[in-house]
């Protein structure tokens, strides 16, 4: 490609709209551009990244036997009513109506879809075991989109699904999918670690996340220090140090503690820590407000509490609310002396003494409150979320804290679609059998940020090989020297006739803006030529991720760029 | 690929949805799989074939330097507020609406929101000419969803918008567009008729469409029995051959013509011809009714008649309207005596004399009806859908009708776009100017199913080499015999080294289930390993085309098969 041709729109300035440092080099390199919140137009050297990726998942699929297929953006409303699905999604999917009012959801996966394609089609075990996948746009009304590609409105996924006769056979589709990933995550220079994670909507009793670190990440991750347990914070048991108390119970007592809402300001003013007080807080399910208790350090985990409530939608209550149950203002909260409402607590708070709690009364605390004595829990679970220092369910060895960007999940799915949708087929004995599934996907526009965010410097991205938008820039010096532009068109001619994916600075620019750009851009291998150089019948080539530069005799020259490449595969 | 680990689902009936052949073909072949009205599924097969074409899109679009970028399905509609086609789209959009209640567009068209990534990253004439392109899926709230891929809610377009500094840059990017798809249709082994057409709410003064011929096309084209003059019913200017009428005024006289709504019943029970009759319709634009005339053998073209009148939306007025502004019912309209109503009328009656109309009064017509004496005309235009027969603009001879499916069409847009978002550059001398645009558009979902409705016979699908699923099979007509089977793994392997696209039928079906699936899906080289034939050392080869059979020796089939491509391309 010669870049007179092509289409690179570089920026100095860095938009405002970017907060981390992938979302702000892809702006600034003309990886994307934003159109509104959450939608973005993949620039020319962005779709290159992103057909790479997909080229990487392609023939790892084709490795495992997956078959490639694409199903629609529209799924009608009733058949998402049929796998019960429809309620669940709730304000995350996106819908339109026909002119027959016929209601449409905008795929955010296609469980359904994919079981109603294999029911139609698929109805003797001879067809099986199967496992399709397809490289397709999904919708999801996020709350609030941001990071760029990251939490996206519309982005680009490979979502696959397996279809088994028999547990052991779902088995192995899940560990072949489990490992085309590891392989996919690995050629595209990602870090991974792969952690337990939670099934959600999905459904199914197993999943896996593939999480890219990063300090960014907007999951947290929980790793044990010890033996190999990690998993999603959103779905990581908890075992809470526990803290020894060795008190006589005291006399409850109101404290005036003005305007002390959080829990920081109270412990400080008492003198004391977090861990000694009891946070108290209302949330509202559909039918009425509850009250859950945690120790003062610990964060609810509100997927934990509505897996436990058995709740799809729950809420923190406002405060009108919080007013009418509790009689006191928010931050003021306590479990004692509440009335006509359920309680129930984190295990955390199961051993505490002489607590501190909210008085449900404004600018006052209480001191000394113990359970039993002064306040009744209807029921107790692990609510918290787990964070560093608690105990390893497997190896009680202390749990350690990353953050990961999530960028492919897979799932034993079970019968649970199959069974829904009816889509049985006949075995071997002419006996009819629900379908075991699975389902498996990768963010495929979150994964070229996620390589961006861990692959940069001050300089702008340091693309790996295997998905740079070029592999080779051929950047020659001073474009108006007839003997400069005619050794850079026979380099690239070269290059490009031995398979090399290269480009061709071919702008009347001067070197400065050549150099930044190419590091901006992030072009793995640079080959420039310089007018001092070729009269000693050398080239300069140099690694994007080392920045060192050495000169080669122009003859060796392709050989070089053969080596560094499979070097780095 | 081996048939046994792939996925292909052939169908011995044709399912009731399909009307046309290529419809019922692509799914009893198993290249499509409906999920709900318009909306379907690419099987593996229909994939295959998509991205061949896309892959010879691409290699054409590089020829003319165009650049792929990929923007999102989702557009705000600020946008096309902006642009001044929100209105204007109408029911054909599909929409949705964010948590936020920001409303978006499922793209139909990326007119506008090319033009708003253009003046964010392109600001100087340095960087014109430019030409981009993406690949997408695009979205229609048709009336009427039918035949199956040719018109779908959800279909995958190939969308190209090129940008210039002037007139003459604007004419050559349009040239190349053109050439380009001349190339891409023929190598796609299409028949095309190329049109003058309408640019609708695209906008721009110069449009041509690529008809692939059908007669089970949607659009009718007329074409000259003698120059070059081509164009789509909906635009085609007409000369309708004058009548000669040579008659006295006779009086004007009510004729009792029972339940006689029709124009064909009214002339047969007159005794008379269509021609001598003028049609009065009643259509509805949003501010009033208004009564269109228009003699008895001619059909009115909505899209002329909504160009004359201005009007975007324009509907036949239902019984009731009929009924309040003539005072008869419907099928007995007629312009005498009409009051408070606007009349217009296609040029068709101008010299019309003696004719018979309707009398606004049930089961009556009028005869010898005469313009100015009987009623008057407020406007006259040329109205009239052209038909075989009428007379060529360019040459005066007669023109002819054929049907095509409309595949691509190609827009001069001007400055439409770009001055309405102040898509603006410096030029050479620091002028702001507006950019000049043109689009080009490829159904290419549709392009597949034309394909195969110009290539079929009663046995299936002919596909051309170039986008055929498989270009090869190989069908061993017994596997269970070791050396068959054998045998025919050796040639697959063969023929997969040397970077044929073949597919090895491994099942053990009975012979004349592969023939009739291979026939079905229409590959177009056939290699069969028979027990026969193999003890002489002789193979099969087969064109689906000719279905003419030769036998080969084993060490010259490879470069039979070479030949046969090569031949075809």
């Amino acid at each position: 490609m010669r870049w007179t041709q092509y289409f690179i729109s570089t920026l100095r300035e860095t938009p405002q709209e970017a907060e981390i440092s992938s979302h702000k080099l892809m702006l600034r390199g003309s990886f994307i551009q934003k159109l509104s919140s959450g939608l973005y137009t993949y620039q020319p050297l962005g779709l290159r990244v992103l057909k790479k990726i997909k080229a990487i998942i392609r023939e790892e699929m084709a490795n495992k036997n997956a078959i490639e297929l694409l199903m629609p953006i529209l799924q009608p409303k009733t058949i998402w009513e049929e796998s019960g699905r429809y309620a669940q999604m709730g304000a995350l999917m996106m819908r339109t109506f026909d002119r027959n009012e016929n209601e449409f959801i905008l795929g955010p996966t296609h469980e359904e879809i994919i079981t109603d394609f294999v029911r139609k089609r698929i109805n003797s075990y001879k067809q099986l075991p199967k496992n399709f996948y397809q490289i397709q746009n999904k919708f999801r009304d996020e709350v609030r989109p941001r990071f760029g590609l990251m939490r996206a409105k519309e982005f680009i996924m490979k979502d696959g699904y397996s279809f088994d006769l028999d547990e052991q056979g779902a088995d192995k589709n899940y560990r072949d999918m489990y490992d085309a990933y590891v392989n996919i995550f690995s050629r595209c220079g990602l870090k991974i670690k792969i952690v337990e994670a939670d099934t959600g909507v999905m459904g199914g009793n197993v999943s896996h996340e593939f999480m890219a670190t990063a300090d960014s990440g907007e999951d947290k991750i929980l790793e044990c220090s010890q033996c190999n347990y990690a998993a999603n914070a959103e779905l990581a048991e908890r075992i809470p140090q526990a803290k020894e108390y060795q008190e006589s119970l005291k006399a409850i007592t109101e404290i005036h503690t003005p305007e002390m809402k959080k829990v920081e300001d109270v412990a400080n003013f008492l003198k004391t820590a977090p861990d000694r007080l009891i946070k108290t807080l209302i949330y509202l399910t559909p039918e009425e407000p509850i009250a859950v208790l945690v120790r003062g350090d610990i964060d609810i985990n509100e997927n934990k509490l509505k897996k436990n409530l058995k709740q799809q939608e729950l809420t923190l209550a406002d405060e009108k609310t919080i007013q009418n149950v509790t009689g006191g203002p928010v931050g003021f909260s306590g479990p004692v002396g509440l009335k006509n409402i359920k309680i129930i607590a984190d295990t955390s708070i199961e051993k505490m003494l002489n607590s501190i709690t909210g008085s449900n009364k404004n600018d006052y605390h209480l001191i000394n409150v113990n359970l039993d004595r002064d306040f009744k829990v209807d029921k107790f679970f692990d609510l918290g979320e787990a964070q560093a220092g608690d105990i390893c369910k497997k190896c009680q060895a202390p749990l350690q804290e990353t953050r990961g960007i999530e960028v492919g999940q897979v799932f034993k799915l079970g019968t649970k679609y199959a069974q829904a949708l009816s889509a049985t087929i006949l075995d071997e004995n002419g006996k009819e059998k629900t379908m075991i599934m699975g389902c498996y996907g990768i963010g495929i526009s979150r994964t070229a940020q996620a390589v961006v965010e861990q692959n940069n410097d001050e300089n702008g991205i340091i693309w790996p090989m295997s998905i740079a938008p070029f592999t080779v820039v051929v950047l020659p010096l001073n474009t108006k020297k007839p003997e400069i532009i005619e050794k850079a068109e026979k380099i690239y001619q070269e290059l490009k006739n031995n398979n090399l994916d290269v480009i061709l600075d071919d702008r009347h620019e001067r070197a400065g803006i050549k150099f930044k750009d190419s590091d901006l851009i992030g072009f793995p291998i640079r080959i420039v030529i310089g007018e001092k150089n070729l009269q000693e019948g050398l080239i300069e080539v140099s690694l994007r991720k080392t920045m060192e530069k050495e000169l080669i005799k122009e003859e060796d020259l392709l050989n070089k760029v053969k080596e560094l490449i499979q070097t780095e595969q």
